[in-house]
């Protein structure tokens, strides 16, 4: 229960100042707010594609001012008086999901929905994307890192590995023996393909526009791989699956034309679950489908499955670094963002930004 | 293993000639066909809202000249060879899907979608709106009815309560404290109504446009009623629940409108559980659920409650009696539709059919 | 996040005194002593078996000097720096369970095995009969109380509803239509008995040595009962069930003849769920039951369905006051004692002391 | 729907002729008997741990005069009237369980207790080790051989892969980062390794007398081993789990001492489950277990899975010919009895025995 005060000063971060503009800029230091509070000095960060929606403007909770950024790891510098799994010193892993563990919704496990935390950071509070930061309810959105794990791996826990598990894999209810579609061979598409595989399934079908990102799918593990440009992925699939269809399809691009597309390849009985992020409205084939027995699942990560996820990393039942193409310090962040938001142009998955 | 063959002969049968017409007709009386089959001398039926689809024109598979029905008991006039669990003289319910019980789908309890089975019965092969009927798939098709049970009761065994437990209560997860929307209360929506019941949740809110059905549905138990003629279910749902919403909204309609209802009305972390036969697509308001934790079902019901029904029904754990509002003999078949087809006029919920 | 510090005086206690030996004493109020903590002023509290069990020696982890008490309700008095669900002046219930909410067995909704919690009320740390009690872990171990909610009826809430609720209906998976029989109708068992027909089972068999408490199981709902002084209790049953036994058998007394009565009676692919505490190896008849399909499950409280239990009680699923059978003032509570250990002449379930 | 009779004639089988004494005789082919029978041709065999049980006289439902055997792989040769999903002439995996797929405890997918099926080949009806095999409720009882499937791997699949993965996987929920050790590095057990692994469990240990089997093992994805012979295994996994125990521990020997064993090294909220046949009672150590939230579990194989095992087997996600040691032609299964017999003696795991 160390409480050993912040040193005061600047610090460097990147802030978001309105739609289409950001910048790196000095700002002061973060200090402890609340007992349950930590500091953590950054010593990896990431970029994710919803930094990019911010960007764009279409997050209208996150205001202009906001230091980015809900992924990374680093060093802890202060604890609140209440927090008691953390000291100044530790290792730790930052969660992208802040949750107090008490509310009704953290009681169920939806620390998603958490009355006080959620997706707030870099987004409703500051964020990762700076030299230090404030994380609310430490004991609960901390993880210690494990003395022999690779730092660059840990960063794909803070957010992509447990959505591609939570609201791909777990929602999907992939099981040994299964098929399985996943809709988008972006780093999303491709953390649920490397999660799936924990349970083992007879067959992960790739669907993606770009012939790049289908094939590096195949290095992770697909068996089988659709190019959708031409507008016939669901007759591809379904003559994959014998007309059956597939067990689970799982949205990992969030606009209507896939959604559409997953509505026509899920099999009688199967599971589309959604990851994506939409910005419209669906359709939605009750017409067809209301006879098919089949679940329709939404979910904002809960990063839950944390703790199982270090446990598989530290037992090499996954290996997260292949979704790393490009490493950059933190003083050219804005050439990271410039990389990872052409990432098609620049073959980019995940960037690796380090302090 | 009975195997007396069928007395030659005629039968009164109510046949579908094509959309809009209807007729009481002499046919052949069925014989066996396959050796799992059975044939049934029905002595209650009922008619369904689906029967009403059919005769609309909206159920394609459905050929002009079919005896229509398929709810209803009776008692085994003949057996084919491979039935070993009834024999003629044993007082049967009829289930109104056909099972294999060895197919893909049988074996993972989904008997809507036998390979050879399914939704069949007055559909595809001609139904129980007749005075025999043949059973295929005997042994997973008929129920042994109870010595005490009641007869009455026991017609709505065939369909509305599994739909209404399968489709609306277990797929919405009810669970004992937990708050429940049935919009649509109708039979089917009185259906989940009371089998809802048997996981006691805190809240029944049902929601409807008569008056008068919502009046009977605080007699069937539930703790409040919404008019939905207003355009402002939504809100009325909300402010009873504290705006959390609930966590299961059953769709018991199938219309565009109260699909949308029932997303308007889902809880963070809640369950929409479709039960409507819906003829075109729906609104999926993606934008706003995507982040919500939610999960769709649909389901054609597969009647594998049924044994579970049974029990309940002779330990008196619930009463479908009060579901039953007029009694017709089976000459007067033509007013029982008449009735039935005008139900809010007549005040009418399932009507039976006594040969 | 009021911190009012409580007023420093005396109170009165009942404190453990070593085996056999208790007294009515003065003590010192209690202090926060970490910033989760909360002080509660006692309106209500009660005694469990588990005291008893204390009281003869067999809980070694309870010190002599020890404040006993894990039960009740009160009046928050003080609250430390990091509590913010509760506040001075509210009315709360307390769970016999401590759980800080954020350890890896709280995160699995195992609080009863909570790192710095668990069962330490009234065994490791001071407990609820006295006038005040600190506890720790305030936002996860207190329940605001419901404006309208009946207090007597609360004071069930902090351990035998949940402990019937989760140890005996949850783990052993009771279910509309199935059969459920429960050997042992004391406090506990007839808890378990409230709380299953959450589920609408078919059939409660409730088995006791004692024919009074046997006609109280009839009025609380059981379907039959059974005698068990005649060692023919297992026969009663099998003859009750066809030869089938019991879907899920609750062993509610804690010694190695009721455990044995469980295995006896359960049914090929059932559950015996284990609530009895107990202190001898009992006889595990693998050679009979490898091939059965069966269950056996043990668990200390978690309380983790008090959410449940409280939206239970506030929509009248559940009527527990039934189990309250004397009540006392705390000066009287000797005589409580005197009362609940001698429950069987007095015709004692549980006891109710008044501050 | 081919019903061609078999030829008349005799063929060669072994028989059981009472406790230590078998032969290889000639007996009179099998006749179809129901509707739903099925003769099959056996193309290949194997034999079972059960099968030396009946024949140390330990199966009392198993008389003289039966032929043994309950796995294989053969041809159809004639089926029965109601038999729909075979033909003559098809390759045929046989399931150790026979299923009628109507009865209760086949629509709960309990194969195992089957009315009319359940183990019953080879023990209490003719079994596999002989030229030709009757097998009842054929429909439900065999499966189709893939096209391009390995056949020796298919033999595993009749018993000993849903063994391990329905009693000691499925039933232990294993799951992705947890830990798992296997008590018995037989046939059985490594039987349970193979399959524990669809499921990404960090930690893989496996228990046993024989420094040989457990070199094995580690061949076989162990992670760890440990020689119990030094009476010091449960010390040792304590050690290895950093004193937490096992979040499963599956017993695959079916004596006293192992299941002891896993009393001692399940964690808390752990599973022990068991394969092994036992013949004696155990001690259970519920003064320990009682507040640990275990759940112990049994079970006689279902082969429900094998439809999941056959999808995992095509897509190579397990290769069980590792199990497979030695090779026999059938008139050479006395010489298979004695290596199968003395399996330490000759590193035997399984036989095969062709035709």
């Amino acid at each position: 229960m160390t409480t050993k005060a912040p040193g005061a000063g600047t610090m460097k971060a990147l802030v978001y100042l309105g739609p289409h503009t950001k910048a790196l800029q000095d700002r002061p230091r973060p200090v402890l707010d609340a007992p349950t509070d930590a500091i953590v000095r950054m010593t990896r960060t990431t970029i994710c594609g919803t930094d990019l929606h911010i960007l764009e403007g279409d997050v209208p909770g996150c205001e202009p001012g906001r230091i980015l950024g809900h992924e990374g790891i680093g060093v802890v510098e202060a604890v609140g008086s209440a927090v008691t799994a953390f000291k100044a010193g530790d290792a730790v892993l930052i969660s992208c999901v802040s949750a107090c563990g008490k509310c009704s919704y953290c009681r169920r496990q939806m620390y998603s929905h958490c009355a006080t935390g959620g997706w707030i950071l870099g987004n409703r509070i500051d964020g990762t994307q700076a030299e230090y930061v404030r994380i609310p309810h430490a004991d609960m959105s901390l993880y210690p890192i494990p003395a022999d794990a690779d730092e660059e791996s840990m960063v794909m826990l803070s957010d992509i590995l447990p959505t591609g598990l939570e609201c791909g894999v777990l929602n999907g209810k992939v099981q040994p023996g299964s098929t399985v579609a996943i809709v988008g061979a972006g780093p999303i598409g491709l953390a649920a393909l490397l999660t799936a595989k924990f349970y083992s399934p007879a067959r992960i079908i790739m669907i993606d526009l770009d012939d790049g990102r289908l094939a590096l799918s195949k290095r992770f593990g697909a068996t089988d791989t659709v190019n959708s440009s031409d507008g016939k992925a669901a007759d591809a699939v379904m003559t994959l699956t014998g007309q059956l269809g597939v067990d689970t399809a799982i949205e990992a691009v969030g606009v209507p034309a896939t959604f559409e597309l997953c509505q026509g390849i899920v099999a009688a009985g199967g599971t589309i679950a959604n990851i994506g992020v939409h910005g419209r409205k669906v359709d939605l084939h009750l017409e067809t489908l209301w006879d098919r027995n089949i679940t329709i699942t939404t979910r904002l990560v809960d990063t839950v499955s944390t703790p199982m996820l270090l446990k598989t990393l530290c037992s090499h039942q996954i290996d997260p670094k292949a979704l790393i193409t490009h490493r950059f310090a933190f003083t050219g962040i804005l050439e990271a963002y410039e990389t990872f938001s052409h990432a098609a142009e620049h073959h980019a998955l995940k960037v690796i930004i380090a302090f």
